[in-house]
């Protein structure tokens, strides 16, 4: 490993997340504050040594100043890890703000959409915060398995190849690999988006359907987020990478995925709200439903998988109906190369 | 459902696939013939119902015609389905071809590459009976769940529109969705490469690793099949599809994945011997890393996750080596889009 560069760190935000990276990057080195916005949780944190609520088990170093008080945590820190829920993130930068320091890194690690204002978490950041660089951590990597130290790989992504480097030199370590990507808007939309497919994942286990038909899903789910995603500018390619089908499997396929938990309780017949109570923590597949339907009909894009989850989130779709939603009844081409034509399809026009 | 066009159909191979299948066909309304290569099995079949050694459970409806005698299966079958492990496909077409039909369609549902010839199976059934029309079925499809009648999607490709088409009608159900996709070199790739990564999937699991790593490994294991599927003319985006990262999730993740079921068992320290012998049923990735070897050479294409499951299985690569192989020291950019460059890298590169 080269050697370190030892930086003063904030990570705003104390759910399983947050603490997991807190953790991490007081492991490699760095010196962290870890903020949480209740004081009572601050405080157990620091009595316990532990994060008991959301990632038990896991020791907090004593190097890390965990604090309730965001002018204590932001002060002199050249980098801030945001990891709010998204619904969040645009009230916490409004208070935190004033705060900051000059030039300092925002990396964003949450996943959503603001829906009131169709944008990406990272618009909204840059929006609230006009002169600092963006970046965002986006990946398959539960929370619980990185604090486990168990092999992990990641994007750092901003606009900026520097902001990019500078994430991905912050958080790199043996087991925690992370790969730069330059696409922003890509790797934040595959990351939110996902979420949407998860709780259809969660349905059709719910529902008791199988392997098969949950590969299918995850299948068309990819292929319908780099529709939209394409459509509003991201690059194709950054869908088949880690930020988008790599978290797009394990959202889907994992038992630590709160977004597919709450997908089987709702394909086996419980309210969305019974779900949510269930989980505990937040859903963001949830509130990203609501905003990606809006996306779609800004876009001209169509998305049914995501539709189908709205439908039974907020419409009332009975949830026996979900299946038979998905599973088109026509017969039809595999419809992938929808931005292009290829010269396989070429030659099947000409013979038609 | 449109009206059915009843087909007299073949299946030659009583495996899990074959049989289940068989049994699809069936209950589609076509005439089925289901052949077994050996005389014992089929009278098993006959006399059970039911195939107790691959797909116990499973009621073999009595208008099936179960046979050994090759000649009584293909005799007035205008489609007949190769259901053989790879590596015998050649001598039993060879066996076969004599008593084929005239025009009959060969539809290949077995997965893998003929080493010595560094051929597809498709280029293994055009060589050998040239005056035919070839298809193959692919996709995220475990027998055991297909026969449950689970809700699965698969592709038919062909490069004869008409042949494809064919196979969709003959396949197609209500729980069994088919569609077209004219590119058969990639449908047939990903199919057979899909099952090396497998055998990485069941390693990593083996050896303790979590979610976020096989996840990980799936999203490099199609970019590295497209990579050579590119390499040999196939079309990139098929292996964002059904039998490409679909097939590839569902053996990655799946306990009905032979492949996946293997790697575990070498993960957790057994030989390559011990291992198959457990499994049961022919490995086919076990043999596919030795052709993938082989066609990375001959297209000067990398394919780390597959060469380090060949060096696991043949070269005496310690398990305990590789994670590390895998997780690779230097930090990088996400290489994805390597065969074209972004806007979004172009930036970055003036940046630089």
């Amino acid at each position: 490993m080269e050697t370190l560069h030892r930086e003063k760190v904030a990570v705003m935000g104390s759910g399983s997340w947050g603490t997991a990276l807190a953790v991490l990057l007081a492991e490699n080195g760095h010196d962290v504050a870890l903020w949480s916005y209740r004081q009572e949780e601050a405080e157990a944190m620091a009595a316990e040594g532990e994060n008991r609520e959301f990632l038990p088990g896991i020791a907090i170093p004593k190097s890390i100043q965990i604090t309730w008080d965001c002018e204590k945590a932001l002060t002199g820190r050249q980098a801030v890890v945001l990891a709010t829920p998204s619904s969040y993130l645009r009230s916490t930068l409004q208070r935190f703000k004033g705060h900051l320091e000059r030039g300092a890194l925002l990396i964003n690690v949450a996943k959503g959409l603001e829906e009131s204002t169709l944008q990406t978490l990272g618009q909204v950041i840059a929006q609230e915060c006009p002169e600092h660089q963006v970046a965002a951590l986006s990946g398959p990597s539960h929370a619980e398995e990185v604090s486990r130290k168990i092999p992990t790989t990641v994007v750092a992504s901003s606009a900026s190849r520097a902001a990019a480097e500078r994430t991905q030199g912050l958080f790199m370590n043996e087991y925690f690999r992370v790969y730069t990507n330059p696409d922003l808007l890509g790797v934040e939309l595959g990351g939110a988006l996902k979420n949407v497919i998860a709780l259809a994942a969660g349905i059709s286990d719910g529902l008791g359907c199988g392997d098969n038909t949950k590969a299918a899903l995850m299948t068309r789910g990819i292929t319908e987020i780099a529709r939209l995603g394409t459509a509003m500018g991201a690059d194709f390619h950054t869908f088949n990478g880690l930020s988008g089908i790599g978290d797009l499997i394990v959202t889907c396929t994992s038992m630590h995925s709160r977004n597919r938990r709450a997908g089987i309780l709702i394909g086996q017949g419980k309210s969305l709200t019974e779900a949510l109570g269930e989980v505990h923590m937040v859903v963001e597949g949830v509130y990203t439903a609501q905003a990606a339907v809006k996306f779609m009909e800004r876009y001209h894009v169509e998305m049914p998988i995501t539709r189908t989850v709205y439908q039974v989130l907020y419409e009332e779709l009975p949830i026996q109906g979900v299946m038979k939603n998905l599973m088109e009844r026509e017969k039809k081409s595999e419809d992938l190369s929808w931005h292009l034509v290829t010269e396989h399809q070429v030659r099947w026009q000409e013979e038609r």
